[in-house]
């Protein structure tokens, strides 16, 4: 994209009403704009960054053989009435009456509905298990909505829910989602770290959230350094061998790591000294095993084995895929503005044409950003250096490709590492391979 | 994937309340089902094939310079004050009050939003022409909510806007979403013709709707065969190129093509008997030249090159994604069931195993569902074949490999178009050729 032509509109002030820093950066980086009180349009770089996130989400989830659906931001109010959480959802639950005085609702989350969805369709056990996601706006009408796209009321959320004919199999479900959690923050570039989290009256160690390390998170958070001592993910896992996925469970699950709202000090204490890490975080996942709560309040069986009803065994698993962006941002930026890990941001690299105009640098610019560019941003603008610079910086590109006058005649480019900060010169055939790599 | 794990529940009877036949298809191939009055979940086969839809539109409106974004589903009345739509909207508007008491909307259109966003960050003449785009879902109350999701209530649409200094640059802008459309719906296998709609108070000749023929559809129309005689698109057009955007335009309106509510007579008279074509359509998509109404209304000017104040041009285009999927079955199925183009197939293959358990019925469809398995579904059920087929037909996808046990002892696949009916014993190396030809 050629950015004298392109709608990334950057700030050079920083925003007064932006609290945390990956409010500001989105603000400044022009990845955002509030059109309302915690409700924000993506423009076209925030939206790449939405979208990359999104498909590694998708992937991993179709990797451990979750089905993707699309249900819709309106529910019937009906629905909820069947489950018993219509007057129990609070003031955060945005309710509507249409033309015909009819109570919809926008969905804050989506177990009434898949629910029904499944028992519409799924009739005999030889049908399970299923496993269902989708990514879909949300709506929860926080009191104080802050922290910019971090606690909104329009967010985008993937959900997913499995159904098991029983306890062992909504267990290894459980299990798979655990893997695809892990497989996702990896690939996103962030340390994220399954912590015990509150179960409620179903009780059971099957409830986890995620928590990206972040020097700004909401919570602090304690846990063994032996977990990031090692890459667990590459050692295999089938995911069609329970045996095989209980191990990697036990083995991710062996460490100790809380919140400080479930820090143990007795446990800690038994974490070997050296091993001790603390630090804050936020919760980017939250993983759950549920059981029957909503087949059975709903009335929803399958035909088992033996031709007797029953009830299957569920599980929700929830990624805030918005919410993520911003917390990405705080995990990974500087002074000068964001740092986005290669496989999230809206352009691999940028070209910055330090004088357009000369035929030299135009051409050599053109030939790198001709190389591509779909994934290249292209600074063209008759702007000043420091702006160019200044705005690469902020905007995050992992890659910078600086072209001069002089280094255009000689078919040299000035190759920038965002994130190390290491700057080279290369010839034009080293940023071509570093180029051809994206690929 | 694979049939027998997967969620794509066909239903054999046909659903009594649905009055149109892709309504009826769309239910019993499993592509989606109402959650409430006129609004749907979309099941994994028909998610597949809106985002088909919606990925050859993003790819066309980004061919020709439109940037995409993401504005939200709810918006603020504010903001319809201000253009003064929000008293002049009818019931159809869904009117929503947040727990403080303040008024939003779910968006049915995004003029007001556009304008806003773009007024915030566009401040020269320099940065234009613009044109945004968003895909997004949105919200018309319908008082009779019909017709599966032809005519729904939440339905996704591509919206776009222009921006542009002038008028001559607004109609080249116009000429250019042309293009992209008739690219777009050429791509998705369906005859979409513009035919020239009303432009109200603003008048001229800069709107036109995109009427798919299909033998159902809600209107009247009455087209020159010239239209479809010749493929206009394979001439190039420069789209920087105003005059070369001009020429085309002029081809593409120079045919007779109207309606039943525009039909003229005496025009129709004009057009050489044997190229009269008379037939019905749906609308899918609508392009509209307003010039200053929602910029002067709101205020929104740009420094011009005198630098005194231009109130940018506008023009909005739209498309209905969701509401493509039923007019794409309302112009291609047959009395068995849906007949999908292959660039928008929810499956580009079906392998149909005729006897599972067979080892060499096995072993040849794992490996011809091996060869694509993110394009192919294989029906490896324990039913009977003639469920199988009808399920096949059904579901439309464009190739069916039929595999039975002698066939397989000799390496033969029964290799049927779905399209033409067309079936003919191929070895296995030619079924394999088929689908490395979808990549």
């Amino acid at each position: 994209m050629r950015l004298s032509r392109s709608f990334l509109p950057t700030l050079k002030e920083t925003p007064a009403d932006a609290q945390i820093v990956s409010h500001r950066l989105m603000l400044r980086a022009g990845l955002v704009r509030q059109t309302s009180s915690g409700i924000y349009a993506w423009l076209p770089a925030g939206l790449r960054v939405l979208r990359n996130i999104a498909q590694i989400v998708r992937e991993e989830q179709d990797a451990v053989g979750a089905q993707e659906v699309l249900m819709p931001t309106l529910q019937s109010a009906e629905l909820w009435k069947r489950s018993g959480r219509y007057d129990a959802y609070g003031p955060e639950m945005l309710r509507i009456k249409d033309r015909h005085e009819r109570d919809l609702l926008y969905g804050p989350t989506n177990e009434e509905m898949i629910t029904d969805l499944f028992g519409q369709s799924v009739k005999s056990y030889r049908e399970l298990p299923q496993m269902l996601y989708h990514i879909q706006w949300k709506f929860r009408d926080e009191v104080r909505p802050r922290f910019g796209v971090m606690r909104g009321r329009e967010f985008l959320m993937k959900d997913a829910y499995s159904f098991d004919l029983d306890h062992a199999g909504a267990v290894a479900s459980y299990h798979r989602m655990m893997l695809a959690y892990l497989r996702t923050f990896q690939r996103l570039g962030v340390k994220a770290i399954p912590m015990v989290a509150d179960t409620g009256p179903i009780g059971g160690d099957l409830s986890h959230e995620f928590i990206i390390l972040a020097p700004t998170g909401e919570s602090g958070v304690f846990y063994d350094g032996a977990f990031e001592d090692q890459d667990w993910l590459s050692e295999p896992v089938d995911i069609a061998d329970r045996g095989s996925l209980g191990g990697f469970f036990q083995r991710m699950t062996s460490f100790y790591a809380a919140t400080d709202e479930k820090h143990d000090d007795t446990a800690w204490a038994g974490v070997p000294a050296g091993r001790r890490r603390e630090g804050r975080g936020i919760e980017v996942g939250h993983i759950f095993y549920f059981g029957t709560k909503y087949t059975a309040s709903m009335g929803i069986t399958v035909s088992g084995p033996d031709g007797q009803p029953v009830t299957p065994e569920m599980g929700s698993y929830g990624i805030g895929v918005s919410r993520l962006v911003g917390a990405i941002i705080e995990a990974s930026h500087d002074e000068a503005g964001i740092v986005w890990p290669e496989s999230v941001a809206p352009f691999k690299g940028v070209v910055i044409n330090l004088k357009p105009g000369d035929a030299a640098c135009d051409a050599l610019c053109e030939r790198l950003y001709g190389a591509a560019p779909q994934q290249m941003l292209y600074d063209d603008r008759a702007d000043r250096a420091g702006v160019k610079f200044n705005d690469a910086d902020l905007m995050g590109h992992p890659w910078q490709f600086v072209v001069g006058p002089r280094g255009a005649v000689s078919g040299m480019v000035e190759l920038k590492c965002r994130a190390t900060g290491e700057k080279r010169e290369v010839s034009a055939d080293e940023a071509f391979a570093q180029i051809a790599a994206w690929n």
